[in-house]
Order: structure tokens, then C-alpha cells, then sequence
């Protein structure tokens, strides 16, 4: 065996020494039961829901979906860089007919609990990482982890006080604003058609521009559970998996930025809301 | 005088301190030799140019907007949460003819040199701020400043070499590719019609995605100086004067989020490409 032979096949036992024993794949299927098609007039959104991080707004927001209590909802409340806020006329009764949730900010973690380290002293957490997919926060000094307000994450609007969210939900569509982390519930990520997000039509104007009229507001038209959708009409899709040693290796490249490109390497660092977990079209689930 | 009103006048007094003797306005007008509209067939878009910071950019990007360089340029790579690039045809007589450019990517500072600081200690910078409306970074121990890549700004692309930019650019459209910072020039910013900016054609697919044909790619129908437009057809804006008192106070009251739906308080820090630096429509300029 020559040297470079050599040095790969124990490279392959290493990687493995990390996820054989798991058996983990360096992508992994989405489950049709926790994925959510949103259709919009521009196109197809696909959500993957966090039932392990949110267990309480993904078990509500499936039985809203189920029950098409979303389907001809507007996004009433669009800031560019910011959300595109959705849900019933406020007031109305199918709004007042949805309990209250309790905020699922953040959890617990014990000595045992693991994630993919991103990065040390982010600015709002003492850790970033990744877990089954998920950007969050972890603070090893109050033993908390808590999921990120990265561009197209899904999360629970509410009012003042910190349990009152029940339908109303927002898809942050610009640079992080992590602000909201640990006082909102996020309970899922987009990880197919953010463009489409992308492309809903803001309500907000700037100070002397025309009010945009409600007509305007981009609707709904359905959101239904993958598992609920035709075969032919479903998207397949696989996310690359954030406990494999392969996504690891990708963190560790995209810190040390080898490529020529960089002629002066940048600070070696990574925002976790910058730092892409990709997805891919697979031919079945 | 009450206290209440004494404490209101000192209070007045401080910021004249700060703002009058410079006689500083709380929003500042557009000046039209600096700025860009440009026309996308979804809308209008403005670009404000920052010639005090990257003058050799700006100059060159200013001659070839007036020779109608860009007219009918397409957007050529499009990738959702990072870049939207355009420009002329790779190779052709018209991309071939155009001027490299030296680097223009950061600056030294003198003991003199001022900027309204936002945040200690960020990831990617020793001290971040604003001055004139940009968004910076300074490293005092370097003695060096630079534009961010924020979302909406413009940079001119370049190939591996520093010195290599020419026309192509890119607006930036998702989480900051903070990792960019100082190894690209940034030139300018978008203080209008950046939903516009989102709505451009992504030409990026996932894997196993049709691509997206060429006759798709978003056009740029045309770009002109501010100066070179109408009267009637020019879009008149104010931006928040970042030097001013009022923006400082904003500043502060981001940070320590008083209103009530904070029933937590986040961490007493500011993402600067998260901190919103306002445009209004105007009368005229």
C-alpha cells in the first residue's frame, strides 16, 4: 500500500471511528410526517419541522396544517431583511379558536448532550452549532441550547407576554436577527424554495411611500403535510447530515479557505447563520 | 424649570454638543452624482456610491454607467442567501475593454479618524460602526477600517488575483458573507428597492435540479447616474444621518430593547449588519 493509499484508508477510519458506529450517512431523508409543502402563487416551499427541539408548536402547527386552517392566509406583516409574518385575520374566529402555546425558547442540556461545534464567543452565545440539521445557540455555563434566528427559520409569532403564541408564524427573511433567540419558538427551517420566500410581497413601505394595498398581500394557497401530498406531487429531498464527519470536514475547509481565491485569508471564523446546510432533490423518500 | 425639563434641556444641549457646531441634519439628502438607479423589469432600485471610501471603484463604475456599459447585462449568478452578480458577457470585446482595478478593500486610520461605533467585539472585526451610512469595521491595533458585506451592498467581483475587479459586481442578498470583508471592494450600498434585489432570478439549482436556461436570468433594463435621470422619473430619498444624535440614541435604545414584548432581555449586543439604517422618499433633492 503506498503512502497516500495508506494515509486515505486511515482518513476512512477516522471518519468511521466518528459515525459507523452510528451508522449515519452523509445525507439523511426528510420524514414526510415533519415536513410541511407551502404553496405559494410564485412557487413550492419546503419546511422541515423540529418536533425534537419544539415538540409543543410542532404538534400544533401540524394539527392547523391538517386541518387546512391555514389554507388563503395572507402574509400581512412582510419587512424585507426582516420576517414575512402569516396567519388568520386576527380577531376572526378560526384566529381566537386556537390555544395558546408555551414558549419552547430553549432547553436543558446535560453532560451528555452533544452538537457540531461551529464557533466559540459568537456574539450572542457562547456556542454555536449544529444538531440533526438545526442552527442553535449553547451556553456550557447555564447548561441551555436553544435554536438560531438564521435566515429562513420558522418560528411562533405572539404578543407580549412569553405563552401566547397559537398560529401567527414568521419566516425571517434577512440577516439574522438573533435578538429574538430564546424569547420566540422556533420550530422549523425552510431548506427548499426560499426564493419563493423571498419573493412575497413586503407590506411595509418606507416614511412617503403608498401604503401597499391588502389585494397585494401574497396569500397562501395551501399548506399541507408532505406525508398528506400525492407522490407525484411530492418534493423528495435530503439534507446533508450535520453529524457527519464529511459536513464536519466542510466546517473545518470553509474556516481555513484554501482556495487561491483568498490570497489573504479572512479571520478563521464562522457565522453559523452564513455557513450552509445544503439540500438536494432525491428521487423518492 | 421643572427637572423633568431641566433634565430635557441638558439633554438637548448634550446632543447639540455632539451634532450643531456640524451642523449635522437628522436625515441627510441623496447626492444625485453619487447615486445609481438602477432598472430591473420587477422595479427600481438606488444605489448609493461611496466615493470617500472606494473612489477608484466608484470612479470607473461611474464611467461605465454613463457609457451605458451595463444596459441589458444579465444577472449570471444568482445564488439565494449570498450574491446576485451581473455584468457583460464573459470575454467579450466589451468585458475585455474595460480597466482592471486595484484593490480597494480597507484603510489605514489616523489618531483623528471618527466613525459612530456600534459593537466591541465582533466575530469578524475588532470594533464595528457606521460612518456616512455604511456599515465598517475597525481594528484599532491595525489602524485599518473597511466596508462590511452586509446585506444589499455592491462589490466588484474580481478573479483570483487582488488587483483583478473590472465591471462585474454582486449585491450581496442574505446572512453577510462577513468572510468577503476587506479581500473585495465594496462601492456602494441599496437604499431602495432591495425587495426588487430578492425578486432577481436565482440561475444556482440544488443538486438534481434542472438548471435554470439562460433566457430565464434577470436583465438589467438599464443603469443610470441620479443626476442623468428626469426630474420627473427620479426617486428622491433622505437616509438616516448615522452622525447625528438621533441615530446614537437609536443605537442605544436597540440595544437595551425597553419595550414590553422583550419580557427578556436579549444580550446587551448589536449585529451591525442587523442594525437598519433608514431611507424615506423626499419632495426633491
Amino acid at each position: 500500500m503506498k503512502l497516500k493509499n495508506l494515509s486515505m484508508f486511515l482518513g476512512l477510519l477516522a471518519g468511521c471511528i466518528f459515525t459507523c458506529s452510528a451508522q449515519v450517512n452523509e445525507w439523511r431523508k426528510l420524514d414526510p410526517n415533519q415536513t410541511v409543502l407551502l404553496t405559494l402563487p410564485q412557487g413550492k416551499v419546503v419546511i422541515e419541522l423540529a418536533p425534537q427541539f419544539s415538540p409543543k408548536h410542532v404538534d400544533q402547527f401540524i394539527k392547523l396544517v391538517k386541518a387546512g386552517h391555514y389554507d388563503g392566509n395572507k402574509f400581512y406583516r412582510v419587512i424585507d431583511g426582516f420576517v414575512a409574518q402569516g396567519g388568520p385575520k386576527d380577531e376572526s374566529p378560526e384566529d381566537k379558536a386556537v390555544p395558546l402555546l408555551s414558549l419552547e425558547g430553549d432547553w436543558p442540556t446535560d453532560k451528555d448532550w452533544q452538537f457540531t461545534k461551529v464557533q466559540d464567543n459568537d456574539l450572542f452565545a457562547e456556542q454555536t452549532g449544529f444538531k440533526e440539521g438545526f442552527p442553535l445557540g449553547y451556553n456550557p455555563s447555564e447548561n441551555k441550547a436553544w435554536l438560531l434566528h438564521c435566515p429562513g427559520i420558522i418560528a411562533m409569532a405572539r404578543s407580549n407576554t412569553p405563552d401566547s403564541a397559537s398560529s401567527h408564524f414568521y419566516i425571517t427573511n434577512g440577516q439574522a436577527p438573533r435578538y429574538l433567540d430564546r424569547i420566540m419558538t422556533v420550530f422549523g427551517r425552510v431548506v427548499y424554495g426560499m426564493n419563493h420566500v423571498q419573493a412575497i410581497t413586503r407590506t411595509s413601505v418606507i416614511e412617503g411611500e403608498q401604503a401597499v394595498p391588502e389585494s397585494d398581500y401574497t396569500p397562501m394557497i395551501s399548506l399541507q403535510m408532505m406525508s398528506d401530498v400525492s407522490k407525484e406531487q411530492r418534493i423528495f429531498l435530503e439534507i446533508e447530515n450535520t453529524e457527519h464527519s464529511a459536513f464536519q470536514q466542510k466546517l473545518a475547509d470553509r474556516r481555513a479557505r484554501k482556495n487561491e481565491f483568498f490570497f489573504k485569508k479572512p479571520p478563521p471564523v464562522l457565522d453559523i447563520c452564513q455557513t450552509p446546510v445544503l439540500s438536494r432533490l432525491a428521487q423518492s423518500n
